[in-house]
């Protein structure tokens, strides 16, 4: 087995999904947000769950695109929130339809993820479903917390990390735990791909952050140092806020509260900031903390050696990616 | 057993529901919304169908609070759409939080609604949700359908009963069949139950239209002319529409398309029109089909006689009321 079976399967299934037809302005915009295409991280992570405790991997392949279908609801709804005009280099459904239209037909998509998720055995249904239930409340939880943290200039890193661990981690945990419910793993086993994806996804979201300051400009695929620009509250600034002191805190709240610069002087600015106070290293040190716990709880797992291997050098990948 | 045990009921498990409770921007507007009150219209439903077939109807009433979490979903989001400012006399989600608000709070509220809906006994699981899945993506089709004919003036008078159907009545045929589903009864009886609710909640809506045209202002709750004074397309408008011919038709064109006019006069010569063209008698023969429908519908439920009386009461209520 290898990943470009999983992926194949996956997109086999995306393509031969109806989300429904009529009328056209409900269900077109799902077509779209679907076409736009990502990593279909969570799907194969799925299909990785389930790949090892059973042969059959296959029968995950419906509900797996359930957790991809959530996946893109979230971010339509997130995108009328957060007034984004662009998705993955597209307009936004908001943007391209309209508001109404956004909101109307990611009820319907988060509809259609609970009906994806129902194709598992009977006897797997309840499971599947009310940790998904958890899960997906999660996440809604963790992105009411990312707007309130908008402003607010008091966040702390611990508060960050639960709001990255509920908006993005718990899901890419579920979406392991969810092949592993499918295939009838043990209870540990399931418990140990729950919390070792969560790990792998906040040291993925801290790599982001860390990444948009510190990326290669050649290998990063957006601009480096966007979210200085934007004074978005990520970990590096969190940290910085908790580490500054006198003329450097002074120097960082000047730049924070400025309305006018040069965003090329910003950028170089903060990082110079960053750099004094060490913070690559603290995020550095802190991203790898939780890959550790990340590739721990996988060693855990009741299962193939060789199998846990395809996981954990897929979990590698997503720890030494540069953009 | 009286409807008033049922209600108890509903009120109770409505008393003992957690919502969630961090952050409180998300769930303070589910607790605000459902306290605004209401019928309790579906969750009575549902406890109706399953005492149609059990003693032990109790154990529908969780899933049963489902359903009203559900519909007060919809409410939360197409007031949103609707830009709505109140909603049973006081301010609506988005106007008393804000818009992002009442977006995400509605999106776990969906989430809550399939939580309550998985405490059914393990094997219904599967048939609860995808009859609930169906009806779900039919609502957002019908509330859509809503909103496309507001810019439209050829809605045909089918269109708009297709419409009403999705936006509204197969939730009411759902909340019945639930019932059923829970009580384990016979599928051609749950098929009944589906029909006679969804006969009924037509007849109902046409009902609602006409009350707001020739109800009894000291009974009808809302005011009287109220969807003619906003050109709001209702079965009697569009059937008008179908019927008007000539200078009669100029008239009601020329009301529908002045964008200054006095309220009152407005509402007499509207409803002078829908005299003239019988629009009344129109829309109370159809009422009647659809209620007749409906009862025909319950005749044929496989279920002890004196239990159908109850559930035919119930429904009886509805078709008289004058509010």
């Amino acid at each position: 087995m290898s990943p470009a079976a999983f992926i194949d399967a996956i997109q086999q299934e995306l393509q031969r999904t109806q989300y429904g037809q009529y009328p056209p302005e409900l269900y077109d915009p799902i077509r779209y947000i679907m076409s736009l295409g990502g990593k279909r991280m969570r799907p194969l992570l799925t299909l990785m769950g389930a790949y090892l405790f059973t042969d059959d991997w296959q029968k995950a392949v419906r509900p797996a695109l359930g957790v991809e279908v959530f996946h893109n609801f979230t971010l339509m709804h997130d995108d009328i929130m957060d007034q984004a005009p662009i998705r993955r280099g597209q307009p936004t459904v908001h943007e391209k339809w309209n508001h109404n239209i956004a909101i109307l037909s990611g009820d319907v998509m988060l509809v259609n993820a609970y009906e994806l998720l129902l194709h598992v055995d009977a006897d797997k249904i309840k499971a599947v479903l009310s940790r998904f239930n958890r899960t997906a409340a999660e996440v809604c939880e963790g992105q009411q917390m990312d707007m309130n943290f908008e402003t607010r200039w008091d966040v702390t890193e611990a508060e960050y990390i639960d709001m990255i661990r509920l908006k993005t981690s718990v899901l890419l945990g579920y979406a392991l735990e969810l092949g592993g419910l499918i295939a009838g793993a043990d209870p540990e086993s399931n418990q140990h791909l729950y919390e070792g994806g969560v790990n792998i996804g906040i040291g993925f979201q801290l790599k982001d952050d860390l990444l948009d300051v510190y990326g290669d400009p050649a290998k990063f695929g957006k601009q480096v140092g966007g979210d200085i620009i934007a004074n978005k509250k990520t970990f590096l600034l969190i940290e910085a806020l908790e580490q500054a002191q006198g003329d450097v805190r002074d120097e960082l709240t000047n730049w924070l509260t400025r309305t006018s610069f040069d965003k090329a002087e910003k950028v170089q600015a903060v990082t110079a900031i960053y750099d004094k106070l060490g913070i690559r290293e603290i995020t550095e040190t802190r991203i790898n903390t939780y890959f550790e716990r990340g590739f721990t709880n996988f060693e855990q797992i009741n299962a193939d050696p060789a199998r846990k291997s395809l996981l954990s050098q897929f979990a590698r990948q997503l720890v030494e990616r540069e953009s």
